[in-house]
């Protein structure tokens, strides 16, 4: 089915990893199965991060297994270093990404790593999957966090992105991204920033974004990017994860919204949006004591709705 | 100071007259007084409707009258006919707008009047409004309703909308405005409406739009308008009112999150944020038991955040 605009679904890795609750192995499986028929092309499934450090994430590995056999559905996985890229290249994923934050401040207290270190492991796997066979060998993303604001530094320098977007690339990453971490991102800063990204490395080397929904942007900034050419927008079923600031603020983009506003406006996600509902039940029913955010699901669609996507 | 988009705060109106409370009259002035600090350029402050229909808006006039005396507010009045029409000029507002809704099932179920009637009840009004002396004379808006879909016919035909804002200019009317009753309305449809409206009556003649938030898409509505060059936006304070399908969703747009949208964006609202949120903690003292929406109260501003309005 041809798309115009393609939702990359975060929630079992940005969302689960965010909450207290771990859901079991059974219940992520049930819900992105629920996922993949409402027409998600593609899940985010987990992080090949320690267990230790994300017990809600220590069954990734079995995840992916699963969820890459599901017809027709990419999936995407998060690696921290080179020893998770070890790992993660086994269930051979559809795309691997490795985040930069480009505030150094964040990078060296949160993960402990300089920016030069991050490159260095960019470029170990970057040869370890050139390595792999065609056939079995992901799309490497580097992605640039913090790209749009930083909680330590506050204002972080839109050269340093693009010169690390560069870096990136140059160590071998197949594309780069752009992550609010902080939610801290305008309209104008995302066309902006966006656009600068691509003179320095081709159009075709950007595609998605990764936006917060801290500031209540979310949605804004996500049409912003798609103004501009962007493609690929990440985003969370019920919002949940993304460092939500506070009770009543979902920290992710809500799927349900975002894909009623591009269905609406004659973009095709190639979802249905009644079976997002039900993968949207599914999920509740694993998370029975988190809260779910969106506005679509309660109001129901406008009478006389005409998706884009025609199923 | 200079301003390049104007907030129009409709909480006094569109919110107050949503919820059970019952706000004193006391309270209101304590707020919009507040509100005018912040530098919310316009208020509306209610509506001329039988105080048995709307309790909430039953002292329209004494708070019209002590907020026109706040120095540099300007004041919008609803009035929906003649009768309410001539009350709120003797209040002498800066605007006054009357709402005729595009779909007529709606303006016949909801106001038992044909768009018939309710036009011509905008001649009389016109008439009435060209008597009074120039510095008195409010400027008279024809609010098209329902303009991006109706909860009763569904889709609303654009040519329909087109061809009722010529007939609101014909009647007399100053300028027409937007209105996304239902919160049905995207901003694909948000740019193409407001440029078909543009060619019919003339850019100078749609300068304002009245968005809802009900399916979440409130803020992206608002930016979709503003790239095109609409330069009012209104919004509530906390998000109330504005018909909210589901507890948890906003109806409006809540001016907080607006508000600071524009600023980050380098728009000047000419609202000094941290003011706002004092005006925000003197509503939820009033409305105790009422929900306040929005992200950025909760969240705070973004570390080193520069607004784009100097105070």
């Amino acid at each position: 089915m041809a798309i115009d605009i393609e939702i990359s679904e975060v929630g079992p890795r940005d969302g689960l990893q965010s909450i207290q609750t771990i859901m079991s192995t059974e219940a992520k499986k049930k819900w992105i199965l629920a996922l993949a028929k409402a027409g998600i092309p593609e899940v985010e499934v987990g992080s090949f991060v320690p267990a230790k450090l994300l017990p809600q994430l220590a069954d990734t590995a079995e995840i992916a297994t699963f969820a890459r056999d599901i017809k027709g559905l990419n999936i995407a996985v998060l690696v921290p270093n080179f020893r998770g890229a070890q790992n993660a290249l086994q269930v051979m994923p559809t795309k691997m990404s490795i985040p930069l934050s480009v505030s150094e401040t964040h990078s060296v207290r949160n993960l402990n790593r300089t920016h030069a270190q991050v490159l260095d492991d960019v470029k170990k796997i970057a040869a370890l999957v050139k390595e792999m066979p065609t056939a079995n060998r992901p799309k490497f993303e580097g992605g640039l966090a913090t790209a749009f604001g930083c909680s330590i530094e506050g204002k972080v320098s839109e050269d340093k992105v693009v010169e690390l977007a560069v870096a990136l690339m140059e160590a071998g990453c197949d594309e780069v991204g752009l992550s609010d971490t902080t939610g801290s991102g305008n309209p104008a800063q995302v066309r902006r920033l966006i656009k600068r990204v691509w003179e320095a490395v081709g159009k075709k080397n950007l595609t998605g974004v990764h936006l917060h929904n801290t500031r209540g942007q979310g949605l804004a900034n996500a049409l912003a990017a798609i103004d501009v050419g962007i493609t690929t927008i990440d985003s969370s079923m019920g919002g949940i994860g993304g460092c939500p600031a506070a009770p009543g603020a979902s920290g992710n983009i809500v799927t349900e919204d975002l894909v009623f506003m591009l269905e609406a406006m004659g973009l095709r996600t190639g979802v249905n949006i009644d079976a997002l509902m039900q993968a949207r039940a599914v999920l509740a029913q694993a998370l029975p004591n988190e809260p779910l955010y969106g506005f679509t699901p309660n109001a129901g669609l406008p009478k006389g709705f005409e998706p884009a996507t025609k199923w």
